[in-house]
């Protein structure tokens, strides 16, 4: 089978398999990002979340806070209050850690080239810990992750280690967090849109301009070469 | 010129250059991986950070702590005392946020599948946010990133928010962050020399095998080809 039928199959398997994440849907802000990327042959989105803020309630003693031996007090992917925060906190009896999780997505990429693209479009919307994965069986994934944390031990042993009025403050950094997260996903957005109208009429031009008399049967023809996508890199 | 011979183009001016990082030369509990990775001729390093603790103090009212605007209180690439952070604290007249930022390093990489390798490696010491970034230029970048990380706000508008016990109780925290850090390093510096000793023992099989007599001129012939990239990866 070649790269691109390969490619189809996966795209395939993938978008119709149950999601199998706790929450087992896309996250309501991010559901026009992920089914822009979808409609796109170039790509499919593997794994997505929009951001969140989390409080977690780890094992005391323990150096590195491993997921599998936490407790999870509170998960939201929108802004909270500090009640919401003390009220979760009442339920604490390790080390409780409060976590802001920027916007993350996994997108499996045809092409190098169209892995390229999206990197460069992730990076120019403030996504600056973005990078590519090339795995042996020949899968592209494109991982779009932020600089843009907040990691805030807030008990030991059960023991809230902070005043009510640092949960207050805490709360505010969270969501202005939260907020910036937002702006980031909708300039991405904006900018994806914006590549798709560039490739669409390109690819428009050339058919105007070469009108072919054959055809490859590789199933390609809508998809931007290499020279228009690395068009857009400067 | 040829992709190989820009590469090595590259390199040498890359390692010939001063040091323009605010610190002028390499962390001291790196100076053996970076040396390790610019004696392959596959690799050079084009910044590294062996993780640091850091006391920054930001403007207040500013929805993100963006470098420029701050005022450094504190850096420590080792461990630090709860005392170290209270003298620096003394000095903050804004927001004060004290980060535990682990090991970065980016690496130049002279092909696709030379980063392959090392990005294999790197996941699996422990360094999970690793990535590729491929430019227009044919510039290939491995970024090492872990996804360790700690940042906690402690003051606002020069105020302090929290009690001397908290500074105590982070401290020990950010310490052993620092030690589970230096243990991952340690795992990738091994994994490395363990690839290594790998590649120089089947390129010596191969040309045992093959003992070819003539010379295609392209000075590619003491690097592991593909097959031998995509047999470590399992």
């Amino acid at each position: 089978m070649d790269g691109n039928s390969l490619f189809i199959q996966w795209k395939k398997q993938c978008l119709n398999k149950l999601d199998l994440s706790k929450k087992g849907s896309v996250d309501e802000g991010i559901e026009h990002v992920v089914s822009l990327l979808n409609s796109c042959e170039e790509y499919f989105t593997t794994s997505s979340c929009s951001g969140r803020i989390i409080l977690i309630d780890g094992v005391s003693q323990s150096s590195d806070v491993q997921k599998q031996n936490c407790v999870w007090l509170f998960v939201s992917h929108q802004k909270c209050t500090s009640d919401d925060l003390m009220s979760a906190l009442a339920g604490c009896c390790g080390d409780a850690v409060l976590k802001f999780e920027p916007f993350v997505l996994h997108l499996q990429c045809r092409r190098l080239e169209d892995a390229q693209l999206m990197h460069f479009v992730s990076i120019n919307s403030g996504f600056r810990n973005s990078g590519v994965t090339v795995g042996k069986t020949g899968k592209i994934i494109m991982a779009v992750r932020s600089t843009h944390g907040l990691e805030v031990p807030l008990s030991h042993d059960g023991k809230l280690l902070v005043q009510q009025e640092y949960i207050a403050f805490l709360t505010q950094v969270a969501n202005q967090k939260m907020e910036e997260n937002r702006r980031r996903i909708h300039r991405s957005e904006e900018e994806k849109e914006e590549r798709k109208k560039i490739s669409v009429y390109k690819r428009r031009r050339k058919r105007e301009r070469h009108q072919p008399d054959c055809s490859h049967g590789d199933g390609d023809s809508s998809v931007p070469d290499l020279d228009d996508c690395l068009d857009l890199f400067t």
